[in-house]
């Protein structure tokens, strides 16, 4: 077995040649924010710009972790921090695999926030604060979640019974409710450019 | 909130956007074997392979996954069940992604496998049966685990009073105890550029 050994030592791919191949770095981008503040829109303009700079990105949003991976939790607080910890290993598998991995979800507490900060080492996890103001996410209301949880059709619905901690010292500070998705988009990259996560623009 | 409609569809990134810019297609190569047989081994030295030639590609295995994703699960049955459905999720979640994900469990039983061949589009799961006799995985015991098994130390050890089912038709039949790991790489990236995975080595 010492000859297997070896030979799987000297085949294993690094995360360092994983990296050099991709042509940035790899990070967590973590959007958070109230129902309806504009976090998958905002997140897949980024990708997009991401994708137009030849990045390799992901976005995990409710469409693709909901309806699969985590088809089996439902929305009590248990199941939404099994949730958020479940997200927060995929996002760090992909960030191991080099690639730009940005994350769309309300993840209102602190603590799991905070928990998914710690897998990866410093620098990787940037939180994007989407700050739309409830009242205007309200008003946007594009699911009409809002007014079901209103109605008391939605128990624990974040932001009008259950509490949304806000980011403390986040990353990126995003006013979604005053700068327009372009803006928005514009401020993220930005930041990006700044920490050497991707390359300035030519 | 038809005007944010517009613009989320107008930024998706699509996989179809995704998979062109990784110049291979998304595939799971999924290594199912008892242990010992060398499916880590394999999967690392086709990963090796697959860098040479500039693909985007990342293994899960126990390694990356039963601390991070899955720890909070144990080896009775049906932990086991949930191992392999998460590895799937996650799998699936990667190509979508555009990469090609391997992954080395040994996933014994035929159910778990198909389940995870029904995840994602026809010609998307490759499976790579590492077909190394029981006797030869029992004399390398690479970890000792065989001999625990033996001493009763591991109940429900795969080979020894735990079924493994071998695939019927693996899309990749690997004789891992009579080839040279080489041969074995040799195989498998044979079949994915015969399947146009990934183009022919010039």
């Amino acid at each position: 077995m010492s000859q297997d050994n070896l030979v799987w030592h000297s085949h294993t791919v690094t995360h360092a040649e994983r990296v050099a191949l991709k042509g940035h770095q790899p990070v967590i981008v973590w959007f958070t924010g109230l129902s309806g503040s504009g976090k998958s829109t905002i997140a897949n303009a980024v990708e997009r710009r991401l994708l137009e700079r030849g990045c390799h990105s992901y976005l995990l949003d409710g469409d693709n972790v909901r309806h699969g991976l985590n088809r089996d939790l439902g929305f009590n607080d248990s199941d939404r921090v099994e949730n958020i910890r479940r997200i927060g290993e995929v996002a760090r598998l992909f960030v191991d695999a080099g690639n730009i991995v940005l994350t769309a979800f309300i993840s209102p507490f602190l603590a799991d926030r905070q928990q998914v900060r710690e897998m990866v080492p410093q620098g990787q996890f940037i939180e994007v604060f989407i700050d739309t103001p409830l009242e205007e996410c309200e008003r946007r209301d594009p699911k009409g979640l809002y007014q079901k949880a209103r109605a008391g059709e939605i128990p624990h619905f974040t932001g009008i019974d259950s509490a949304y901690e806000a980011p403390l010292q986040p990353e990126v500070h995003v006013k979604a409710g005053e700068w327009s998705v372009e803006a928005c988009v514009d401020h993220i990259v930005a930041y990006l450019e700044q920490q050497g996560v991707i390359a300035h623009a030519l």
